[in-house]
């Protein structure tokens, strides 16, 4: 395929992706499709077999974005944490970035003929072992707290992509920044837990340090033994 | 409407909901409705006035006993953390023990009649922000770490509701062990943070406590001063 036809299919599957989003798959019609890529419907045909091609295009194009990104930063093999950290970023900003693509995805695979729904549902399932080979590697390490890992992925997966649900690009919030708060969010948890607070901990320390050093310098203006004196 | 015919009535969109998950709504027919009813279609349309009235009703069913659990919560005006602690367990164990009613709450807004669309989306609404307030309120009050109260509804609500795209009664994980879990998950996170443990920083803290026990008594036995022997 040249250049040029490469651009406008793309195009095309770029503007049905939003015509299923908005209208639902079963609502959306060719001739909007069509309408709205600026081309004939006998164009159109030159590019797709039918609605049903373009929404198979659609969701190999989401699986296509997202998996690509999920590969990269798999295989730098990086420490659990890490990974995970960047496994959120992926997902809030590829979803955030394509949220038409990923609403048509999670939205419409009933509409997927049977074949190309089998193939859908067996790369899902190998981005979600591939997540939880991490996270159990990060169990294992010690670098993760020891939660069923199946349950952290899908912990994870629903926090970021019930973005489709509620994000708005014209909203208060960048991408990143959702993504910082839920990495935040997933590593950390909302409690607050002064009681354990490391800096509350840490304060009382300095505070005990400083009751020394005075011990120390009394200790030695009182003449001491040279133990006390070598403590300081 | 008397017992006998409100039981039937409630079977009736029992069956409708789950016929809707199955088969997706558009791809139902009343046919199967009533005959998986055990009744005749005639009798069905003494019931519902049709395909559409029923799925308004899975709607408003599901909202309604959605609903119910979280005022119940919310009335009881506990501390902000342990409110969300036990609205985690309603929405898991809600979605869990309703997965055809949520599924079809959460995949087919699109196929409801614009009027019902537009009262449904309120009722989230309203929803949403009775959790946000709950979240703000601890905020507040310092009982939770200071992120955007959206943000955290969002995060807490994606992670609960996505359970209906891949809970199954059957499989390892009982929905309060789920529940269990994510609220652990979501108050603390998952990161193991050995360097940071408050047990550890308290252990430092005795160990340096005793130090300086043996330092007060040393510093008494040689003759120091009042004062220090007063900081024992």
């Amino acid at each position: 395929m040249n250049q040029k036809r490469t651009a406008l299919r793309d195009e095309i599957v770029r503007i049905a992706a939003r015509c299923f989003r908005d209208q639902g798959y079963r609502a959306a019609t060719l001739d909007t499709i069509a309408a709205k890529a600026g081309i004939s419907k006998v164009t159109l045909y030159n590019y797709v077999s039918g609605k049903e091609d373009l929404l198979c295009l659609v969701f190999e194009q989401a699986i296509s974005t997202y998996r690509t990104g999920l590969r990269q930063i798999i295989e730098q093999r990086l420490p659990a944490d890490e990974t995970l950290r960047r496994l959120i970023r992926h997902q809030v900003t590829t979803l955030a970035g394509n949220l038409p693509f990923l609403t048509v995805f999670f939205s419409e695979e009933g509409a997927l003929p049977p074949r190309v729904a089998k193939r859908v549902v067996q790369e899902k399932r190998a981005c979600d072992r591939a997540i939880k080979a991490v996270v159990r590697d990060g169990i294992a390490r010690g670098r993760l707290r020891d939660f069923p890992p199946t349950l952290v992925v899908f912990a994870l997966l629903g926090m970021c992509n019930w973005l489709y649900k509620w994000y708005r690009p014209t909203g208060g919030l960048a991408p990143d920044q959702v993504a910082g708060i839920f990495v935040d969010l997933l590593e950390r948890g909302y409690l607050r837990r002064d009681g354990e607070d490391p800096g509350a901990i840490l304060a009382g320390l300095r505070r005990i340090e400083a009751r020394m050093a005075a011990l120390g310098k009394r200790s030695s203006r009182t003449g001491g033994p040279k133990t006390a004196r070598r403590a300081r």
